[in-house]
């Protein structure tokens, strides 16, 4: 008899579901459910650009549409396969991403009284309205509570969890006081198939609760009233309805309800792990361990590592962040990431790649890929910042923007394009020198995410610019395999290392770094250096005049090679 | 009877002709050529974006086209027209834009055996090619004469004349062996029309002389032999191949021969011009007096005033230059200038706008200008520098490169595309504050070139941004109409003041600035300042990373008005 677990991964344009072999590794079925609304699933404010927000109804409708998609493809692949095999579900989400519900567990923006209002919905992990209160968030917490920030990089992000709340509080009271509670999208979906619509009840994950809450067993759970009542009362007296204990992903949320069995085609009882975010169970389902940096790339970037937690580990300053337990027991969970990777060139081809490179944005890619395969490092004399969407590691900034250098008068779309993939590898350096430096050995870096599946130059240049062979994870799907062995994990029937030792694969292409092209990045990251530290540190000072004369001697050079 | 003038104006893309009726300042009749060779006539080399070439062949080609072209026209506009009541010629081209000529004076690039090499056809005012030429004459005359850099603002330019000799006789031997002299283009066309082939006998209009080639009376004409000497001594053996004695515009070249009289179909013996710069002719024909700055907006811009010559008047840092008589006889000639404006709106176009703005670049721009009609000042949160062909005025340093910051991952193409135009006001703006802070009153801006015609949303934003009411000439040709009054003025039938009080006319629109507009165009432009000094200039020192937060609050402040 087969053993099955179902991954279900909640991405920012859509959702999709894998159901692995636990045994063999083998996939045997995968469905993608883009969200409906909105623009590409996001819902948008013309007047704020930092506005994100997503509709819960999406969810739910992607859910029973990814789970008998992916039920009926292994049925198809293995005429004997029976959903009764299927040992448990697990969950991953974007995140911080904070769902305001009713007493009932409800998503507010499900109920009619609130259907239209863009504050009641699902706040998306790169909704940036919330800058304000993290500064004041840091601020305060740097006066009263310096503990809370040193494990989250010492600034505490907008993108996270008390932002988006207390901004919600700021803007739109009526929302906030309809809010029973908040629940985070990844704690949610297992409320959802467990049938647990008490918040209180809900099974939180310390993933979520560790790296965005400001949750911490040492202090006591989440941060204290006296604290939360500094930034305003009414946080304070929200937090005796939110919850009093995370727990990892490796434990059961519950099991599937009868309703929601019937609804997906799968056996009710089954076991349902508690939910953590994408990146921390893609990092598993990539194989993560000690000394290995798992890089999810996509439209934006995690970057994972862990560290065993009997051995001695400092903050490290911009590392958002350093959480016991949230990718696997017994280690550290070390997150670091991007806020926009993809996005930043799909932001490019949507709005700035004319159409003699093709008619859709795959084509545009495809076009601007095969004339860079000609093109050096250097040779178009231009460097990017990678901040379209602010930086998260290290700099911990929302407000930080994005930058070009050095275009002439013959500057080409293609050309842009690979500045901006070399920003984000200046950045993805940036991330990997900063662990480094604070004793986070990285021997290995496994890559996983659309980006290392598809995009051959830009692993390229990552390899020259990490400086490092990258290897990629054999499944597409790492998130939601992840995923999958957490939920079979939930059942008590596998662990996760045996589960990981018997599916996680690497592909066999691995991409070597190329010296010539190294010694050239080495020269035009000391330059990203500069104008990072420039514009994005307080204490920085010195002299840029240098920095476009430099970077057309570095095109000169590199046009006559 | 009639007294009509014709002017020649040869453009970095055309050149185009136009008949004026000298009494009544009706215009009878103009003709457009479109260069025929390389890509706009421009002929450039992939390897190195510095090139910037012309066939000479393109002109002469020209040259018949539009002048039987706009008799042409002027005999169907008015029967009784008579070629015969031309009474002169005159002549305005790009600058310093040198052509190597054998000892016939025939171009190189005409002869069969230099025909196919890039160094023996005409060096265009934008070949930056010869910016180590450039640094190195800077840096011999700090040392020697100090005295030249004065009147051209302390930096000598890639775009001029002796950088561009010199760098032909390091890269190309060959070539400068085989040219017994150079000559401007702007007195090369009257050397042919009048029938010149000695070189040493063509006339040398002081404007190109003065500006670009550091020929002044008060120290004997060209720099010396032994100056010239200490860059190379073929320089120094050139100097007695070139000339000795430079003229102002308004001095006849000669008169027309009878082979180019039949050509063309005018009267043999009509009076020729001594050539000058297309902006120096152009502010002439914009109506130029002291108090007055003509700004000529096309591809680059030229900025161009004149002051008393019998006042005094302090050499201006970064002003390229002053030069006396080089405009209007009593007066200094003040010119400044930005390398590229139009230029970068095209590259901008032709690279990176999608064609959902439409189909060519001008459906592009009318559809981004459309879009940017209900947007306000700092809305977009970008903020660009306009030196993508690098800075004349007032940094002299064509080794700078464009920027652009503020990208979100919302930015759109015509919120750049604004981002340019103002880049280039807040470069015009930092030219009239130059000239103010040294002593030349700006009373009345008075604009002509294509984009003051066309470009009512640029003219709008640049009122806002330079802070005055900005007035427009009537004439759409005001390069050429100056050169026509020179052609008349040559011919000793009338003075250039008289004919300028009856041609010169404004158009009755005329932009005022927007007050409020004004106010969030001073907040960017002290931050446009701050990344122009930072990235421009040695001296600065400061801080950065207020820059990024700066613009986000001006756009959320105006995106909320």
């Amino acid at each position: 008899m087969s053993r099955y677990a179902l991954g279900l991964d909640y991405g920012t344009n859509s959702c999709r579901s894998l159901l692995v072999d636990l045994d063999t590794g083998e996939e045997l079925g995968s469905t993608v459910f883009p969200y409906p609304s909105g623009t590409l699933g996001i819902l948008t404010d013309p007047a704020d650009p930092n506005v994100a927000r997503q509709n819960p109804r999406d969810y739910l409708d992607g859910l029973e549409a990814i789970v008998r998609g992916a039920l009926a493809e292994a049925r198809e692949k293995r005429p004997g396969f029976s959903p009764a095999e299927v040992i448990g579900i697990g969950v991953d989400t974007t995140g911080s991403t904070p769902i305001p519900v009713n007493a009932e567990g409800t998503p507010l923006g499900l109920t009619p009284e609130f259907r239209e209002n863009l504050n009641a919905q699902v706040w998306l992990w790169k909704d940036h309205t919330g800058h304000e209160e993290a500064a004041r968030i840091t601020e305060t917490a740097e006066r009263l509570r310096p503990q809370y920030l040193a494990k989250c990089g010492g600034i505490y992000s907008s993108e996270w969890w008390w932002s988006k709340i207390w901004r919600c509080l700021r803007v739109d009271p009526a929302v906030f006081a309809a809010a029973h509670s908040w629940v985070e999208h990844c704690d949610w979906i297992p409320a959802v198939l467990t049938g647990t619509t008490n918040p209180a009840a809900m099974a939180r994950g310390v993933c979520s609760a560790g790296h965005k809450a400001m949750y911490a067993e040492e202090w006591g759970g989440l941060p204290d009233a006296e604290f939360l009542a500094a930034l305003d009362p009414a946080l304070a007296d929200l937090r005796h309805r939110l919850y009093t204990k995370a727990v990892p992903a490796s434990e059961k949320a519950g099991c599937l309800t009868a309703e929601w069995a019937e609804k997906l085609g799968l056996a009710e009882g089954t076991a349902v792990a508690v939910g953590a975010f994408d990146a921390h169970m893609g990092a598993v389902g990539a194989g993560v361990k000690k000394g290995t940096l798992v890089k999810i790339l996509g439209t934006s970037t995690c970057d994972i590592t862990v560290w065993p937690n009997d051995e001695s580990l400092a903050d490290v300053p911009g590392l958002c962040g350093v959480v016991n337990g949230s990718v696997l027991d017994g280690f550290y969970g070390i997150e670091a990431g991007q806020s926009a990777v993809g996005d930043i060139f799909l932001w490019f081809v949507n709005q700035l790649v004319p159409d003699r490179y093709g008619s859709t944005a795959d084509e545009k890619f495809a076009a601007m890929e095969a004339e860079l395969s000609g093109q050096k490092p250097g040779e178009s004399g231009l460097l990017a910042l990678d901040w379209n969407n602010g930086n998260r590691t290290i700099l911990v900034d929302a407000r930080l923007s994005g930058l070009l250098i050095g275009q002439t008068l013959h500057t080409q779309a293609h050309e842009i394009y690979r500045a901006l993939i070399e920003a984000t590898a200046f950045g993805a350096l940036t991330i990997v020198k900063r662990m480094e430096e604070y004793g986070v050995a990285i021997n290995e870096i496994v890559n996983t995410g659309g980006l290392a599946v598809k995009n051959a130059t830009l692993m390229q240049i990552y390899a020259d610019i990490l400086g490092r062979p990258l290897k990629v994870a054999a499944s597409e799907q790492t998130c939601a395999l992840g995923a999958a062995l957490f939920g079979a994990a939930s059942s008590g029937g596998i662990s996760i290392s045996d589960a990981q030792a018997a599916v996680c694969r690497m592909r066999d292409r691995v991409y070597e770094p190329i010296p010539e092209n190294q010694a050239v990045y080495a020269e035009l990251y000391t330059l990203y250096r500069t104008l990072h530290d420039a514009f994005g540190t307080a204490g920085w000072s010195g002299r840029l005049d240098s920095v476009m004369k430099d970077l057309i001697a570095i095109r000169q050079r590199q046009r006559k090679v």
